[in-house]
């Protein structure tokens, strides 16, 4: 391997200081054409690479892009966001970029951050993901001037900025006209609290198909709750606590642990699932293709998103376009036991 | 907290645009020599912080860290990674670093990447994880003299580079003794094949149990093979079709997935997981917990390898020292119903 050339080289060869070529390379320094000229050819004839930092002052790019996220607490994590990232990084990879993680814990105001980070040219652009209901990462970096793309949305109805997301509402549509087809009726639905976006978002897709269908929701059926596993449990047991012509023989969840839970209330009651009482979750989270029985479920396309937010991103950098790019992406039903065999009693 | 100066607060004082302050710190244009002192001295009774850019050139640090990992193939995640991840950022940010990630997708020759990475100023030192058994990223960066710290070890008898690594030995030792606690002698155990270094490691830890309680190891009860769910269900499904005194009470797996294989199979024998085969598994998974019967498991001190990994690398790269120091972290042992309830017929 040959040896690295460096500046002192050059400077050696040059029969110059090396602050001399370092602010010459910087363009910091006004010196005669004679000595700027010997010292540009001493570099091209040694072959000595500017380095990366001096190169982005004067491209003005540093072909990073930052990814902001909204840590958890410890031992919980995303595995929708894990394969997010991974897509991200490898769409980011083939078109020339490196991506610099910035986890931003939640009610932290990081956009002084930003602003340092993209005006010292350590970073082109912004990618955000967990966006919260009114999240103040939007305002702060669209004050700024800062190109980024969005995983999600806020409550915005005309939003201004790039993002790409899943279609939730769409999403849960489907899956409550797949329980509407195995013969149910009386469908509930756990969803998420009203400051919760997604929540919402999804909540909608199954008013949407129970309206379609022409079916009044009673609105015990329709509960909004915080919370994962326990939630999915404790609504569960008290929707199967109503009267008998009033409980649900199908439970949508907006969130594949909150159907956990549910699956486990039933079994508790003594009941089979998908055969007495149908169950679907929403995300399938990586391990869930191994629980007993199937949930049925809808399959995020988190790859997808991520290629999608790099090339909206990219091209918003590279100047091909500037306006906003909003894509929303279908997630895919995947049916398995729990939302099947259903037998009326 | 002090409100941070912006390069628009110097601009304001200054009584210049903003567009003229960043070309002037940025060494862009000319300007009267009157302008660039009050543009100057404004950025000093602000109190202006000089771009990370032009202080990397400095101070020759980025602060920046490269995380190398191997992208598996999409769909298929690792849970205990994306927390060491998390935990290597948030140390990283604790001690003014950020990270910045590196894919290197399996069979790949990336030291030419580290090496302009390095020498241009552009990365401080590197992460690895998922380390193979003759990991070619060890001997390119000892090359370069570039500092790593890695998660996990190659092959090494005598490794010459700094880890931080799961005593997975240590763990499986452990569950076998609870295994015999619980009055199993005929434990088999799924292992990974020979050129898995992590696969040895484990099984390691079986024979020393074995051993140590004085029990011969039956050849028939010692598998290895490739794979996760399908290989553990297979294997345990040869397991269970040897002959009755031969057949094991108790099954020891090196991952939880394959363990959640071979717990199929015995349900499809018509056997009860713990009551009549105990099973084990590795890493707990973050959805393990809601499986029924639940799993016994070594958890992955995932979080503590990443604060440790910082802890070290960054005390490399501040001088403190520049021996390789080698940590192991034993996993804990969580006590489930899958190794508990052992009725010997």
């Amino acid at each position: 391997m040959a040896k690295k050339v460096t500046l002192k080289d050059v400077a050696k060869h040059a029969g110059v200081s090396y602050q001399t070529v370092s602010k010459i390379l910087r363009g910091q320094i006004q010196v005669t054409p004679e000595v700027r000229a010997r010292v540009q050819r001493t570099v091209e004839e040694l072959g000595y690479r500017p380095n990366v930092t001096a190169r982005n002052l004067r491209t003005q790019a540093s072909h990073l892009i930052g990814y902001s996220w909204q840590p958890s607490r410890q031992n919980f994590l995303s595995p929708i966001l894990e394969e997010f990232e991974q897509s991200v990084v490898e769409a980011a990879e083939k078109r020339g970029y490196h991506i610099l993680l910035f986890p931003q814990p939640e009610g932290t105001d990081s956009s002084k951050t930003y602003e340092e980070l993209v005006y010292s040219g350590r970073v082109d652009g912004f990618i955000l993901s967990d966006l919260g209901y009114d999240d103040r990462r939007i305002p702060a970096l669209q004050a700024l001037n800062i190109p980024l793309v969005a995983f999600g949305r806020t409550h915005c109805d005309d939003c201004t900025y790039s993002f790409v997301d899943v279609d939730g509402r769409a999403g849960v549509r489907l899956v409550v006209k797949h329980l509407l087809n195995q013969g149910h009726e009386r469908i509930a639905v756990l969803a998420w609290p009203e400051e919760s976006r997604v929540g919402t978002d999804r909540l909608s897709g199954y008013l949407d198909a129970m309206n379609e269908a022409g079916i009044p929701v009673d609105p015990a059926w329709v509960k909004r709750g915080a919370g994962e596993y326990d939630y999915g449990y404790a609504a569960a047991h008290e929707l199967l606590a109503l009267p008998a012509r009033q409980r649900p023989t199908a439970i949508v969840t907006v969130f594949d642990l909150i159907a956990i839970g549910a699956m486990h209330a039933i079994d508790e009651r003594g009941l089979v699932v998908g055969r007495d009482i149908a169950v679907t979750g929403f995300d399938d989270m990586p391990v869930i293709v191994y629980l007993r029985p199937g949930l049925t479920t809808l399959r995020q396309p988190a790859w997808d998103v991520g290629q999608r937010v790099i090339e909206i991103l990219v091209d918003q950098l590279e100047g091909n376009t500037s306006e906003a790019r909003q894509v929303l992406l279908p997630p895919e039903l995947i049916i398995r036991e729990s939302s099947q065999g259903y037998q009326p009693s």
